[in-house]
């Protein structure tokens, strides 16, 4: 391959923009309130710990330090990255656990700071940035109603749920207005990662395997089929959802899936195990889209194109916590025709997205 | 596709032998302590509760009856099954949670126990059975000692390990005589799901989740995982470990525990997380073989035999949990030369087990 490159060897004429979908931010405001919350102890939630316990507050060490502070520009600093990365536009979003560990009234207002923050960000750069909702899913009612402020008024993009609230899941009735609201905005929901909630993550964090190597996986997954399963996607077809880190694998288990849960739902043994309109794969196929974030390998990125098909894949690169604008030049140099690397890199999110 | 073929379409001049390595059984004497524990409630292990609950005693319903009689029969029925399916060996396994379940003394008992009965079955049918040895690890000595009698005077191919043992995992350096053991005698250790233990499974158990359909999954990838990250296969290095379905997805995740196994040892966020001599898709690739129980699917076995090598994939059925002659037939199809199509079946099974 020649032709032109940055400083950093990434190809500035390939034709196509490369759009990443998965780029976090925090507002100091939050991080202000993680870092009290730690050092009084007060959340309950040992995941929580363990991730923002090293991000927050173990500022004497590299990578922590270094996410810290990226985490918390979503101006020149970013914009040079990004540049550095080739990157031409990033969809951006609250960090995970976003306001969903607070207090339900604090949650409720750090959401609509964090979404006027944003949304200045953007009108700022308005070709360089993009923005998803963030919002307080414990008041499932207002978390609807700045849903709709968030796409109607500040042009926001989708929504950002960082997983379990509290240990509870969007498959629960009582979050479904936030799916309605979702479904009727037709704002695609970005499920990202967080850590397994009190009462589960405890054997991971003794391993040091709870955070992004292996229990991000295991929670976002969980959370995936638990809607799938519970039948919210038939209750609101035309939902949305996109999975991160090339879809947390339920792409690769989804034969297995599909057998045991007809299987199991035929026997009757769970109560909560309930017949659904179509097969669990179904729903992945036609109401999930993917992303690389974290996952930029060539061999997972073509399984899951056959699997989901050529426009359910996504580029994302996961700014700040895996920011390696080498994987760019890799992903680049896949063994992909220009059509189908111009739509993984930037029309499959231009049409999801409607950038 | 022509040629001779048995009632159910399974073609038997295939030219090669079918060999399914994750077949289970269990001995009448497991099965009643299973139920004598169930009734009493003397278990104290939810996931247990919820499986065996289902499989022992809900005998009124058709998947567990079926299963039950099946799993009992390491004699004619289960061979007209495997003639049934085209299946010309399979490797017996004690089933899920085997003997790990029972207390320390009882387990070393029933494992000695189901490892004669198993003897017996394969000396009567030494062309159709091989079998595994199992063990109790609840008594890491004699877990050894039995071990190496299984393969020494038995004649087994190696070992079921049931995944964790009452919560713990053979990452815990008191489960290594085994380990020992398994390397000292060249014996395969085929790392089997159980459900979660408790503290983790309840919240799976509670939509249905906890089983083959996704829990299982979870578990067996967190144990394998474990081992890997605690050094064990630093420490025996000539460790030959098996995973059923399809790898239980750490081929598919193992870009970004590579990433992030890297980055978070460099960070020293965890003391449990210590420097490795290989990255962890090493060990996946030269210490782990894997099978496609549960996950018939063509796609997912390509993509398995691309990121690890063909010499590593091999046939399972999952006898009688999964027991679908089609499937057979479906893999019998697959887009492969008739030299890797005979790895898959035979010679990979061969090879590593040394039949």
């Amino acid at each position: 391959m020649t032709g032109q490159t940055n400083k950093n060897g990434i190809r500035t004429d390939v034709g196509y923009k490369r759009i990443a979908t998965e780029e976090a931010f925090i507002t100091r405001e939050l991080l202000d309130i993680y870092v009290k919350m730690l050092k009084e102890g007060s959340h309950d939630d040992p995941g929580f710990g363990s991730l923002w316990g090293f991000y927050a507050t173990n500022l004497q060490a590299e990578r922590p330090r270094i996410i810290n502070e990226r985490l918390q520009d979503i101006g020149e600093r970013r914009i040079a990255d990004m540049d550095a990365a080739g990157i031409d536009v990033a969809i951006l979003s609250l960090t995970s656990p976003g306001v969903q560990i607070l207090p339900r009234d604090l949650a409720i207002a750090q959401a609509r700071l964090a979404n006027d923050q944003l949304a200045d960000a953007v009108r700022k750069y308005p070709d360089r940035f993009a923005g998803l909702v963030a919002v307080a899913p414990q008041a499932p009612e207002e978390a609807a109603k700045e849903l709709e402020r968030g796409i109607k008024e500040l042009g926001f993009k989708g929504v950002i749920i960082n997983s379990h609230t509290q240990g509870e899941y969007l498959s629960d009735q009582k979050f479904w207005p936030i799916l309605e609201a979702a479904e009727a905005c037709d704002a695609p929901i970005y499920l990202h990662p967080n850590t397994l909630p009190k009462g589960m993550v405890e054997p991971f964090i003794e391993c040091g395997l709870d955070g992004a190597i292996f229990g991000f996986g295991v929670e976002t997954s969980f959370h995936m089929l638990r809607i799938i399963t519970s039948g919210a996607l038939d209750r609101f077809p035309n939902l949305k959802f996109v999975l991160g880190h090339l879809g947390e694998a339920l792409q690769y288990w989804m034969w297995r899936i599909d057998y045991m849960h007809e299987a199991t739902v035929r026997s009757k043994r769970y109560e909560s195990l309930k017949p659904l309109k179509k097969k669990p794969s179904d729903y992945l196929k036609e109401n999930v889209w993917i992303t690389t974030s974290g996952q930029q390998f060539e061999p997972a990125i073509k399984y899951a194109q056959e699997v989901l098909g050529k426009d359910r894949v996504m580029y994302a690169m996961d700014y700040p916590y895996q920011y390696v604008p080498q994987e760019v030049a890799d992903l680049d140099n896949m063994d992909m025709s220009p059509e189908d690397l111009k739509a993984f890199y930037q029309t499959n999110a231009e049409k999801l997205f409607k950038l």
